[in-house]
């Protein structure tokens, strides 16, 4: 999909974006600790991203190959209702969330980096991937964040998926 | 801005500096544990850049859109008694707090990186962001720092209001 | 090493894969607390790259200098049986490790990043350092990774012996 | 100090080394929880560095700005025995530190960042600074590291120490 207008038209269409966790809405890293401690970094550039979609009436879902319970925290402090952990088939998990939510599988957007992603990535309307994703995933990309995951990846699609409805991040910041 | 005589001079005009948190005096980072730990990235060469700032005489304030105890801990290791946090309406907080000093909007300077940061950027005499703040806010940011968010773009801004009175961090620490 | 054919042999040759951790399956940071709190950052991308070996039937383990109880825990996530840490002597611990599983030394592969991995680089079939290994250990690995340590330079590996055999590791992880 | 063959002079003569913490044997950053958590980021590659020091003979000390345990608790880990912290004047910790051990100053070599170290830099015999450290201490060290705190500008200095003795640390580590 090199062709910038037809990549805004397909920006355009769509109405639901899920999120892989780890590597996409996070750097990827797993701090742990030797009595079972874990920490993940998140980050605001994002959080403010998922926030904006959200506020510009976006559906939103998280979908994690990874079983923490960080995934739903996440998804509390950004209001994120659709959350499914422990996933080993995402894209099964995708389409039960379209379903749920009366969306076609092409209004659906999905981002993530690893190839545990890719078969998700194969059935949606526009796939997604930040600048550090696995080789294969970039490959398998129609949208290629210029960040890494963790650092602005996500807030760069979802900056682009405002653009392509004609608003700016400090638009819809500033109207609710 | 690309004056820099017209800079050093709207630089040399600051009495008061206030500061968003997260992006600014962090890398934007959230450390998240699965039950409910939370840490943040400061780093020390901003935290002396606001030490310097505090011992040359600067009125300081903090002012978070997070709703975040580690602001007022912040807050606390570098003496500053202005602190505002989970501020919905950064403009309103600023004009506040120059009221409170008696200082006028012309002798504040604000140091932010995200949209929310935007309104309270266009009432100060002096709008500053970190290299990678987001598109929008660099645009509209009279001090772009060449260093990114909690890896010296406070220093940065802190080193080049020293400069404007004549003065450099080395002479500031030593004096006091 | 530089025959990119000569190369894919070797790495077609390799039955057991041994890894360093601090510094090679991490980024080699150490985060401390006050109270004694430990923790180091592993990654996902890494975490990946071990368990697609581990599915393609490589045998696998920890040789670790450290004497910490962080590498059980990874080891545990990844379903790795053998683990040696409090490693004085690594190439003896590697010897034992060959013998344990019935693999020669010259079907072992080894990945490490500092001067105390030398020894043991220098026994194995194929040695592996990280990017950002020391000068002294580059110049001793027979295959450096162009990702540094904690930051895909495993996986670079792994995808490197799955390629030697025909295999991507989308494959590999589709398969099982 | 370009000249190298005066560097490695100079290198030759030291038989101390004192290092200043945060953003030195640190990267400067400062991990806050909101219970009051605190991590800093310690890293293997300049922990190795420090303990071949040791090994070859060195005497060594840590003299911190800051007042935290943890410089204790790093000192404990190398087996490092003289260690200053909440210290306000480092060029009069340090004076004192050559004293107990007989060394001279111009036999001491200390490594800093911030603008509280150049004093203690100028009355020593070699003073050197990681690439990142602030204009002001670059221009006052004779041995600037190509790499960052925290991240084997500690290692670089180490190293080149050993190497004005003719030693590798491979050669260290070894033969102890």
């Amino acid at each position: 999909m090199q062709d910038t207008d037809e990549r805004r038209i397909r920006l355009h269409q769509i109405k639901a974006v899920a999120f892989d966790v780890d590597g996409t809405l996070t750097d990827g890293g797993l701090w742990w600790g030797p009595g079972g401690e874990e920490m993940k970094r998140f980050s605001f550039v994002d959080i403010m991203g998922v926030s904006l979609l959200r506020r510009a009436g976006f559906i939103l879902a998280l979908i994690s190959g990874e079983d923490s319970p960080l995934v739903n925290r996440y998804a509390d402090k950004l209001l994120i209702k659709d959350v499914v952990r422990g996933c080993r088939d995402k894209a099964a998990a995708l389409r039960a969330f379209a379903e749920r939510h009366g969306v076609e599988l092409g209004e659906v957007c999905f981002m993530g980096d690893d190839v545990n992603d890719i078969p998700v990535m194969e059935i949606v309307g526009m796939s997604a991937a930040p600048a550090d994703a696995r080789t294969e995933v970039l490959a398998a990309a129609a949208f290629v964040s210029s960040k890494p995951g963790g650092h602005g990846a996500v807030r760069e699609l979802a900056d682009a998926l405002l653009h392509s409805r004609g608003l700016t991040g400090s638009e819809v910041f500033q109207t609710k």
